[in-house]
């Protein structure tokens, strides 16, 4: 495979075939690619080609190009497709990502897109799966699986089992429900495939089999299936019956975006933007943060304010105010984000108490080399040991506290059931800017016995 | 499945059925659970009782237990075991775990550990994985897979292909070689059953095939895998032999560690740490930042004290450099994580100009409001309408210049291919503190006049 590399020439190449309405050297050079590199494509064309293409292409191909194009692209594109056309692309779609457009539609023609499904069944899975929450197993999962009785026998099974797997991409698993529905376990082909015709399922099925619940959270999903190294997972609902499944290619999506909403968080952006997103947008998700720290900054000024008597004898503790408040703000940055990133892979063991101290004695072990350095330094610049003292003593305690804070938020949020990520970046560097300053002003009045 | 949770009790059970060499009740107790749980288990044990159950469970099982195992566990507990035991472990792994623990084991063992191998075929196999580096392709395959020659005919075909799936957990693709081994392409396991015994191979296989080079980073095989919802990729070496495969359980593990380097590289952490590493590889990964950010606030330090001669009639400039220092900081992290993110994700299109003039517009926006606000406070704080204007002035240039530079350093080094994740986080905020305070402080003095 020469891997695809989209160029401003093939799309030169492809908007001028467009423009030219050049319907059969199109289709002769778009069968050649992969429909996730014609979902590149699109992504960059004007809303109008990529209708085009969409209307060009056939259904097989361009239900899949839909459901790899960029959301915003793609809601435009749908726009333009009358709900008829919107339910021949869902018509393809497994179940899952079928239900992942229409939750992305308009409400008023959702109605309309459902009713022009031709097969009802699909229709009415596709229906299934819209009443669940987007984070959920039940949001991630598709309907199309493969399932027996346990009533059946061997023969009966793969007859049924041949039916079903016509509209399941891969066969990763064959689950074996009671008469109910309910889960009872999993079949192997290699058995189903050594066995006696006459045999009965209940007799040959392994009744060990890993499964979530339809409310489980994607990401308690994305742990259980990596850690177990599972390609898929049968869902159930409250009672236990089989649901859904739910494929390793969308957990890997999960992984991804709950990786990136972190480090966003960490950088101080608020919501999922893109580089390429409008300024608007942009704006939107990182102006909040920047007032936050607008705040902080203002915070910090009023403080330093009311030491302003110490100006005029010791103007240098003055200079070394962005230098704490970096340091305060760095150490809880580092702090918070390996507190973050152990909640996140339930890494961690033991109390909060015992946590705290360890980081209280790792920061006053950083605090106290930190603190010699600039001893060194601030005594050989400004020649005064006591002002050179009281600045170096501040860092340390500074340093202390501000792992601590930094230590201590993401574990009280997640006691509380809120994301630890949103404690990470301009939160705790800004809450740590303003304590730091103060804690570091307070400090240098009195070893200064102004 | 009641999911696994490793309790204070559960830990206690088993370390004291271990002190009592209670072996019965402790083979039975845990041939209950799954490896992966043993594995959680053996992690929190001290090195002596997790060395006792590898020796007393089954090797079929202790094998996947230790490739789950904390990396420096393992390392421990290895060192209990005689080169023939790790032998006999590494015997029932696939060849790329297998490979991956040799890797970790100390030099002078390797040899011997590789010639008590039993299955010589398993241990050249694990010889010739070794040679790659863990990051690229070749790192990342297992020998494990099934081929067949296209000059075969079906029936052959079959008959190999269950002698090789003997040794393959999943069969995910047939791959199909020519006499030289050069992969050549696929074959569906549907197209096998369903032809006569007699086709030959040539005439029914796929010729198309994604494969990537062995040279290939992880990075990219995993973006190739999830662009294209592969479960498996073949992997070839320089001159197209089929040498190996990549299942997707593996890219998962890529993606992971990619997103958590990144995510510490932007809080100013420098090497892969835990929260339950101990205080010193915490500090040598923590330490380097904080120096880096000492030194910047140094550096701030001295530009100020450069300016000293304002403090008298401008003491409230000297009040808003830690809301200087911050916004900059803040707004070179947002935009640098953005880039960061985009070049990861291969999102970015357009030449670098173009993004510098969206990022300097962005910039010019959020700075605009941002001084208003800042201006409104600081003239009823202070209540002097020049030193307001000043401030606010120099907070837009400055919020533009950390804007260019968040945006300019991460394209620079992608340019050079350097990591860009390295821009983010403590490196950016340190030299947008300095840059930012030094525009700060030479604004005011031309706005003020002095």
């Amino acid at each position: 495979m020469t891997p695809f590399k989209l160029t401003d020439e093939l799309l030169e190449d492809i908007k001028r075939l467009i423009a030219e309405n050049a319907d059969a050297q199109l289709q002769e050079m778009l069968n050649e690619y992969h429909y996730a590199d014609i979902a590149e494509i699109a992504d960059e064309l004007e809303v109008e080609e990529a209708t085009y293409l969409i209307k060009l292409l056939d259904s097989e191909k361009t239900s899949d190009i839909l459901a790899e194009m960029h959301e915003d692209i793609r809601e435009a594109v749908l726009s333009n497709l009358t709900a008829k056309e919107i339910a021949g692309e869902l018509e393809e779609l497994d179940t899952d990502d079928a239900a992942d457009i229409i939750n992305e539609l308009p409400k008023e023609i959702v109605q309309e897109v459902i009713s022009e499904i031709e097969d009802r069944e699909h229709a009415k899975h596709i229906v299934d799966l819209l009443r669940y929450d987007e984070d959920s197993a039940g949001g991630l999962m598709a309907k199309e699986l493969v399932k027996v009785n346990e009533n059946w026998n061997v023969l009966t099974c793969v007859k049924e089992m041949r039916a079903q797997a016509e509209n399941v991409t891969r066969v990763h698993s064959i689950y074996v429900v009671d008469d109910e529905g309910r889960l009872k376990g999993r079949l192997s082909l290699k058995d189903l495939l050594t066995t006696s015709t006459k045999t009965n399922i209940k007799d040959v099925y392994i009744d060990k089999v890993d499964y979530v619940n339809v409310n489980e959270k994607g990401e308690e999903v994305a742990k259980i299936m990596s850690k177990y190294d599972l390609e898929a997972i049968p869902v159930v609902d409250e009672i236990g019956r089989l649901v859904g499944r739910i494929t390793i290619d969308d957990i890997v999506d999960v992984i991804r975006e709950e990786a990136d909403k972190d480090y966003q968080m960490a950088a101080g952006i608020s919501q999922d933007v893109e580089a390429d997103d409008s300024i608007w947008d942009l704006t939107r998700a990182r102006l909040p943060w920047l007032i936050l720290g607008l705040f902080g900054g203002l915070g910090a000024a009023a403080i330093m304010g009311s030491f302003e008597e110490m100006i005029s004898k010791h103007a240098v503790l003055f200079f070394f105010t962005p230098l704490i408040a970096a340091m305060a703000g760095n150490v809880g940055v580092q702090s918070s984000a390996i507190m973050v990133q152990g909640l996140a892979n339930d890494d961690l063991k033991g109390s909060i108490s015992s946590r705290l101290v360890k980081e209280m004695l790792l920061a006053l072990l950083n605090g106290v080399i930190l603190a010699t350095l600039l001893l060194v330094f601030t005594w050989i610049w400004k020649g005064t040991f006591t002002t050179a003292i009281a600045i170096s003593l501040s860092l340390i305690i500074v340093i202390v506290v501000a792992g601590l804070i930094g230590t201590f938020i993401p574990l009280f949020l997640h006691k509380r059931n809120i994301d630890p990520a949103i404690a990470t970046g301009p939160f705790i560097t800004t809450s740590n800017d303003i304590f730091g300053i103060l804690i570091y002003f307070t400090i240098a009045k009195i070893i200064l016995g102004i």
